[in-house]
């Protein structure tokens, strides 16, 4: 799928058939979430593959918008590690690279996917980082659901040229 | 250029041709900003196109890694209005999701861009706000510099296998 046509016709997900995406899916699509630019190259991200359906539950549980998450066939969290970054502060921005990376390259490969947020909420992020038993340093940004596609969406319409500005504001 | 291969071959390209980048590419690539995912589906993003090198080179003076700028054909500006977001302090990642949108789009249509860092350096942000006009609830998270390639890189070997955990860290 042509690069431009999978950004503008990608849409959020949340509605898998019973297919199984592959280990090979999966790690392409971490390739592609690792190729993402990040701040001074720092790449300061890990990921945690996660196919255990008790732990995706528990987080459905806990989470407002993430009742997709029983029916995924898969999922990704993704975070860094602050130790890793070369510009303090600029993780979410790194990890947002990837997960949009990600997101897209699920497209790409007929899957169907959504970002389920964590960061900055920090009601969340307690429970995630006891039920992956994070290390301190190491912040979750996001989860991504993601499973073959049970429901059709057209592309959106989020173009808004008023947004858009010329030279100054 | 397929999305897979795009994500996988995208570098940041820092030399550019003096042939210039049209209006219809600008909005292309603006509509692939736009089709990015954000949280609550707020679209929080507002861009400011910059062809003006004045503008440009007053960047490079004051960034210390934007000396690409007054050699790029069009830069633009990613910023983010806090009374535009449904789930506040989320627009970082809103925004990041749109610059690597750009980055891709750019690439797709045979340009070369860069990823120019502004928040949360709060060393930049004033300068940069005076700048463009920007509005107090307007924060800017990127700037894009761009043109066509005078660099030729070939892919990045960014896969670390090690960055890859299993149901938990």
């Amino acid at each position: 799928m042509d690069v431009l046509e999978a950004i503008l016709s990608r849409r959020s997900i949340r509605k898998y058939t019973t297919e199984p995406v592959t280990d090979e899916e999966v790690e392409l699509i971490l390739q592609a979430a690792m190729a993402a630019p990040s701040s001074g190259n720092a790449r300061p991200w890990h990921f945690i593959v996660i196919r255990d359906h008790n732990t995706m539950d528990e987080v459905a549980r806990m989470h407002p918008y993430a009742g997709m998450l029983p029916n995924a066939q898969v999922s990704i969290l993704v975070c860094a590690d602050e130790k890793l970054e070369n510009h303090p502060g600029r993780w979410p921005q790194d990890c947002a690279a990837a997960t949009e990376n990600i997101l897209l390259a699920a497209h790409g490969l007929g899957l169907g996917a959504v970002w389920i947020g964590l960061h900055p909420e920090i009601d969340r992020i307690p429970l995630i980082r006891k039920l992956f038993d994070l290390p301190l340093t190491v912040h979750p940004l996001s989860l991504v659901a993601m499973g073959r596609p049970n429901e059709k969406k057209l592309p959106p319409h989020r173009f808004k040229p008023e947004r858009i500005h010329y030279e100054k504001w």
